[in-house]
């Protein structure tokens, strides 16, 4: 529209230069004015907040991260602010990367990557995120739009294309090995991947690109029924990756395309898709700024609030080539971990050596604990509110010990022992 | 800037009146056609979608509702487009209120209250929903603006009011008794209400409206270290009222007022909340359109990805008179609740006895089951998927047997059996 005012002001000043009579001139003087007050007005519609050079902790109205710097405060986080230094990559920005994208805009996120080739549809409107007045642009054009005005500090990359095209797949590849942004950066050029497609295929391309380049992701997905969904971690050569348990239906020979038949789509739930992006970007919070336990998979079966977790080991049989190598090099590199894992755990003990109690007697267990200590417990939150509050929920230790840690190793799923018990049967 | 355009296409005509010169004439007549084209721009910038008479199941991607009637074929809901007839009320448009509000909106939910005092300032940047641009505005302002562009057909009323003061709360209870939306309804003019305020004042004003009224209402809240929260379903003399367990901090005498200080807030984020919007609206779901099983409590505590589920009976030494009141009627109720009950087992027994199988010997368990035989065990999911796909998650049933009721049942937190083993305690 702006243009559209400016090429109006011209042909006025030309009509005024042809005109001699002094009232005829005055009339264009005042269409000009007008002009000038609609471009104003048209200027002053989209109000954008303007960049924040540093994350302050100040508690003003005007601040956008006092919440979030408050973090630090509580105990939660040690250094919020480093949350500025992350490369994201959001694959899919449908019903949960929408979310998931603007949520971790809000948070102030350094560099997020998006990849989607779909065009917004009304038919979205059923999920966070888009709105009726984008309906036609591309999903990553609409939520660039939409993100940079919630949050102009967010570096915003946008690839409209398929990644599992050959030509979409190579730039996603160089995308992802791109350290511009912080060249200093060790392995890709992003700190974590999250995959929030819709199909198997893709889901495939995202596995192999992440094995390839020994990235750290993480899945995401709703039930066709709309009322179940999970999110799972996965880190190449430590983890089970996508191939190493395929699901049943493309185990069975199915092609998933013949299964999306005319006049037929699944359901899909903004409380669900909300739910599972909301899991997925806490846990990566938890995993950029090192808080709390990530989990390697959660589910959430909405009918009964029921929140399964497990793990999964690689499978040696793995068909896919990068995996194995990925396997090869984390059995390679045990004896480094193990040694790491020892010292780390002689420096704890002669620590707790150094602080010995000043009084023996201790009836109500008081203790000083040192912030390093916190640190290298993994993020433990600090119990140090301000007096008078209490935290809303007990920690999940007091209600069940051991903690997830190990309910996860008895709950994992070892490949390897199955393959072994399936050849037992098949021999007989 | 539609009366601006139209006002100068009027100077442009009386201009042109005054001008004999043909090429001039012509001048203002291309002038005319910019400000023709200018008006279409300016009227066609916030296109937003008409509004949608029935709800459709066609699979289009005109239609914004066919992702929601899909839940229907997908066996999962009954009646899809019964959401249309109910009234929910959301006192507190925050972080929480404002993502719920936006998840029933987009769910197409007939009637929508909302109740908030509060502008919207950058510092609330860091939660979803609110966009730099409506800073300034009242929450309640910013969010019918919102609202009313994602889905019109969505009735939204809009209470700019503190119901912690004497008149806020006489306007709050006389829009709850409304029942022009729906004149035939029993009991209140709204289905339920959500609680998404941050103090503990506002939530006994909640609880104090919502038991005179006899009206269900769930209950939610974050923690101040942003990091856990929970949802809380409260039923007027059958669960325990907010009343009736007051939290420790209150229980302490200390004053949350004095609590707020200078310089310091609370921290936030957009994930916490997001996932406590959506298990509010999720269960809001549930209890409208009856599937699956609503939580009586439902905790989530992010740093271990648990979420503690427990039920608590009402207080009879509740200090809220009209949770006492509630409580007798509750009692007097017994007998024809269970004679109810009594009727509904032994028709279901009924049914069971003329199903007998067609052949005795049925090796691999196949039953046929009637859609009225789901309806009854309340709208247990229907596992026909179209062929090749499987439901994502397994049902909770085949992990953990007996599923959340039973194991709510053994986590009851009897009152009154506390309050006697403390005077048990006292009398020593």
């Amino acid at each position: 529209m702006e243009v559209e005012l400016k090429e109006m002001l011209d042909d006025l000043q030309s009509l005024r230069q042809s005109l001699s009579d002094p009232t005829l001139r005055a009339s264009i003087d005042k269409l000009q004015s007008r002009v000038d007050h609609l471009t104003h007005l048209a200027k002053s519609v989209p109000v954008r907040r303007s960049k924040v050079k540093d994350m302050s902790a100040e508690v003003v109205d005007s601040n956008p991260y006092s919440r979030l710097m408050a973090l630090q405060r509580m105990g939660i986080v040690e250094n919020y602010e480093r949350i500025r230094e992350f490369s994201v990559a959001i694959v899919g920005i449908g019903g949960v990367g929408s979310v998931a994208a603007e949520m971790l805009t809000r948070c102030g996120i350094g560099r997020l990557l998006l990849y989607d080739y779909d065009k917004v549809e009304l038919a979205n409107m059923n999920r966070l995120f888009f709105r009726p007045e984008q309906v036609g642009m591309t999903k990553t054009d609409a939520a660039v739009q939409t993100l940079s005005d919630i949050n102009p500090d967010v570096v915003l990359e946008s690839y409209t294309l398929n990644i599992t095209t050959v030509q979409g797949f190579e730039t996603f590849m160089s995308s992802l090995r791109n350290k511009t942004f912080c060249p200093s950066k060790e392995g890709s050029g992003v700190d974590l991947v999250l995959s929030c497609v819709d199909n198997y295929e893709a889901r495939m391309v995202v596995n192999q690109a992440c094995n390839e380049l020994n990235q750290t992701w993480m899945e995401s997905g709703v039930s066709e029924d709309a009322v179940s969904g999970h999110i799972q971690l996965l880190i190449p050569g430590e983890t089970a990756c996508f191939a190493c348990a395929p699901p049943l239906v493309v185990a069975s020979g199915v092609d998933e395309r013949t299964l999306k038949r005319e006049g037929v789509c699944a359901a899909s739930l903004p409380t669900t898709m909300g739910v599972v992006a909301g899991l997925l970007v806490q846990n990566t919070l938890k995993f950029l700024l090192k808080f709390g336990h990530v989990s390697p998979y959660l589910g959430y079966s909405s009918l009964k609030d029921y929140f399964p977790t497990m793990a999964m080991k690689p499978n040696p049989q793995c068909s896919n080539a990068a995996c194995l190598e990925r396997q090869k090099e984390y059995i390679l590199a045990k004896p480094a971990r193990d040694a790491e894992a020892k010292a780390k755990m002689e420096a704890e003990a002669s620590a707790a050596t150094v602080d010995l109690p000043l009084h023996a007697d201790n009836e109500w267990n008081i203790s000083v604990v040192d912030d390093s200590v916190l640190e290298s417990t993994g993020g433990t939150r600090s119990d140090a509110l301000p007096e008078g509050l209490i935290h809303e929920l007990p920690s999940a230790d007091e209600f069940q010990k051991p903690p997830a840690f190990e309910a996860l190793d008895t709950g994992i799923v070892d490949l390897e022992d199955l393959r072994r018990q399936l050849e037992a049967l098949n021999a007989d």
